[in-house]
């Protein structure tokens, strides 16, 4: 009898486990992990998410941690693409949405490039939704027409020349990855004369770590002096951070407390 | 035998449902329609979303469609405050994200300041899924830094003076309820020189009924004609658009074809 195998048909999807907290994932991204032969995670979040995948599902970490092999954007795109043509269906499950600076669209085009079709799921992208958790909306009529989301560190290490041309406009400002230039983003601020504007900065946002520090661009500086910040941090400059609950018992100036 | 009431606590949460796709909204936001004594919601997405709360909850359209009544936006944040002490738990399902151009900080405000516990569960936002299911990230290295998310109709209805600050920057421009005001935004990128800017138009995003059209700043409104759009559209301006995968099939020049 002639043996026949059933290879299973190569396929990616690239799903975006939100910001941190695990029940902030879509169904839509649970179903697909639920069907995944191979998950491909990296952040750390997602690892309570790895139970809706099948127990015998492959499972590997390809993110940045201490003591763990570091594997290179290449070396990502490579092993997707393998595993898909091995196993069948890959899961890529990253932090935030995969397109908002996740790298996700190179990792779509170097499996595209191989004819194995891709799907995306968006994610709960931490530029929103940890604002949002502390209640800051970063939309409010009369305060904000808007919000501009950028990285604090380019590819090339440098600090974003955009960064200019947002702490210029009236859109809230949100920095993602932009902790350790954080008294280069001020010194921009402060250039143009926006010493009062409202400012919260973020760690950890949307977990049990989470911390928020709030004050003025010429206040947080001096502010953070006192707090340790090592995990993942977002950075927040509007008028609308003036709406926080707690934002205003922080920041009375020191006449009106005396 | 003496009878005890035990009215249930107040309480809101305010959930976004996502793009259109049911599947989008998150698990936490699943959690909290099944523990709903009423819901309140507005996108017409949010109908299949009703199946999770209880069969006994109130569930109630707050939204504008034709042949229904409208509710300002002062009755819609009454409505809340009033079911929650009433009934206990309302859940109010907004589409998308509830910080992103919803007012949903209104609503928060209102409820709040009545003293009623208000938990945020973050959606899905269109400004940035809406393209990726496109598979159109909106940051790209070497392509973008960042993007803005700018509404194209303010609350004076007047065309926001935002947009002039962002097509002169290097993001990615997404336009949320901009569609009516199409012409006078191009005009804008027109004015700053950026004929050759890839611009995308997606409607009904994330749905069955999504369409999506290609083209520059210089080519998109003559395409626009053939199209009947009514559904809700976001505008993404930006070289990112240029990834689409067919993009190029649409964008190559005449002479090219020939």
């Amino acid at each position: 009898m002639q043996q026949i195998s059933f290879k299973k048909a190569a396929k990616v999807t690239l799903v975006g486990a939100g910001p941190g907290d695990p029940e902030l994932i879509t169904l839509k991204g649970v179903k697909a992990l639920q069907n995944a032969d191979v998950v491909l995670y990296d952040a750390l979040a997602c690892e309570t998410l790895l139970d809706f995948a099948p127990k015998k599902a492959i499972k590997k970490f390809v993110g940045k941690r201490a003591g763990h092999h570091s594997y290179s954007q290449t070396e990502i795109n490579e092993l997707i693409a393998t595993h898909a043509k091995e196993y069948g269906h890959v899961v890529r499950l990253k932090g935030g949405d995969p397109f908002v600076f996740g790298r996700g669209f190179e990792e779509l085009q170097h499996v595209s490039a191989q004819n194995i079709p891709v799907t995306v799921i968006p994610g709960i992208s931490s530029a929103i939704s940890v604002p949002g958790l502390q209640h800051i909306p970063l939309t409010h009529r009369g305060l904000s027409e808007g919000f501009w989301v950028i990285t604090g560190t380019k590819a090339d290490r440098q600090l974003s020349a955009d960064i200019y041309n947002a702490a210029k406009s009236n859109a809230t400002v949100v920095v993602l990855m932009g902790y350790k230039k954080i008294s280069q983003i001020i010194a921009v601020f402060k250039l143009l004369g926006k010493h009062n504007l409202p400012v919260a900065i973020i760690e950890n946002g949307s977990t049990p770590q989470e911390k928020i520090v709030l004050g003025k661009v010429s206040s947080i500086l001096e502010k953070l002096m006192d707090e340790t910040i090592t995990g993942p941090t977002i950075l927040i400059f509007g008028e609308v951070v003036s709406l926080h609950p707690s934002y205003q018992q922080v920041n009375i100036p020191h006449a009106a407390v005396i």
